[in-house]
């Protein structure tokens, strides 16, 4: 695990003044993921939560749904001419007969419908490739403003390596009772997020009903993809959402919390699991 | 054009306060890229500037390094049920005589090197791929700190969208003299240098000689790869690089500037191109 980080020598300039030390900055390498041996994708990703990576990669792409569909993750050797491992091949095998998807690598989630390349045929193939039913868990979900506003200092509390690098993007997993469950970082943010659900697959919690993600970035669409494939239902985000997203909340029942700011916050779908009480906003 | 921005009913939470509006947020689509009819890639991006990103995107795989090696570049249609052109699906078709490479998707740039999947074979492959030099221009670039500490400033002025939505990622590119040449928003970080890099290309400015390229956040190996690629001698980030971007820079001669904020920055690699007057660090 010494590899998230890495030092490089850096000039420094303040105000005029020049000077040379070395520095911290996140590590980023290439990581293959492969389905039973088949090469289906390469992430560029910091090195660790490597296994996690690669089964919440494939929650994301609706191959898996549970621990038990795994058989086991490895690293791959004898990728290089000396047949050593440079532990950027991972290898997800199936348990038996779990069937093994025709995966056509990055067309898979933006072309299952027929109706040929949109918004909407990237919404209806979330649809119909999502595992789990969004679900609030055993009582409807309704989180308080204040209780979401504090979020955002908690994850940065947990961030370890962001202070010292600048380079990370962070994911943070909360209860409906904002109890901090698990953070990952990555030098690519959909990366953090595929580590953080693909370490709840291996722990069995899937799918995260009840559950709250934090983002320390935007909301784009892969990201409400990868909440809405792994169950969760709450997606909040410390900046602005894109209208795919928006558009993916609203159809799936996702809450989309943008903007997660101090005490403000807008929320773009879902808000029947946010408490409103000042003024209740007309429908539609 | 108009499908840059998109508005959705928002709920706006101000300090307790509680009130519904539109709001405009930042359009994501997915965008298929085909080279010669065989699809190639899917993006999530900002419409807008389609076959600047296309092209852009081709430069940054190695496979385009003129405008005279593309014959035209057209919006596909048929691509749906009814026939209908849903403007997502971009061809490049290839002047007659131009090698059409055997691309195999996202494998291309990393796993040239016949090393193993590894920061490595990342390095090697760009080297293998790259069809310009880096150029200062007619005469050695050197570049006044508090010129590249003016551009971030420039850079914001010009962004048209992103004060409206907050979702977009923005790249520029300026001369060594600091004139802006030209600025690109998407919700796609790489896009927006694509689509920088693909409008340099369609005016016959490739290999872009003696520029900056500056990027809203951080500095990924990708984005140094764009930069390579394109001939750009000068990357600079608001935000931190990675490890791996200040590797491909020290390999390839590229200038990295990062954390370029206010009269601070820190210089990673290519520092004969920045006028560093007070203390002359040491070399290595």
């Amino acid at each position: 695990m010494g590899r998230v980080t890495a030092r490089r020598r850096v000039i420094r300039i303040r105000d005029g003044a020049v000077g040379a030390r070395p520095d911290t900055l996140v590590t980023e390498e290439p990581m293959e993921i492969r389905l039973n041996g088949k090469p289906l994708a390469v992430t560029m990703r910091t090195p660790g939560d490597d296994f996690a990576l690669a089964a919440g990669f494939l929650v994301s792409e609706g191959v898996l749904a549970g621990a038990d569909e795994i058989a086991n993750i490895v690293y791959c050797a004898g990728a290089t001419d000396d047949g050593s491992n440079t532990y950027n091949v991972v290898d997800v095998r199936l348990a038996p007969g779990v069937p093994v998807p025709d995966i056509t690598l990055e067309r898979n989630v933006y072309t299952t419908s027929s109706c040929g390349l949109c918004g909407k045929a990237s919404l209806d193939a979330v649809r119909t490739t999502a595992r789990h039913a969004l679900s609030d868990g055993p009582a409807p979900m309704r989180l308080e403003p204040a209780l979401l506003a504090s979020l955002p200092d908690r994850l940065r509390e947990a961030q370890r390596v962001f202070d010292r690098t600048g380079g990370l993007h962070a994911a943070a997993l909360f209860t409906a009772d904002g109890e901090l469950l698990d953070v990952r970082e990555d030098v690519g943010r959909h990366n953090a997020v595929d580590k953080l659900v693909g370490r709840a697959l291996q722990q069995g919690m899937l799918p995260l009903a009840g559950s709250v993600l934090l983002v320390s970035g935007r909301a784009s669409f892969e990201l409400a993809q990868k909440a809405v494939m792994a169950g969760i239902p709450v997606l909040a985000a410390v900046s602005a959402p894109s209208s795919l997203a928006v558009d993916l909340a609203a159809e799936t029942g996702l809450t989309l919390v943008g903007f997660l700011r101090g005490a403000s916050m807008n929320v773009y779908a879902g808000e029947q699991r946010i408490v409103l009480e000042e003024t209740q906003p007309a429908a539609g």
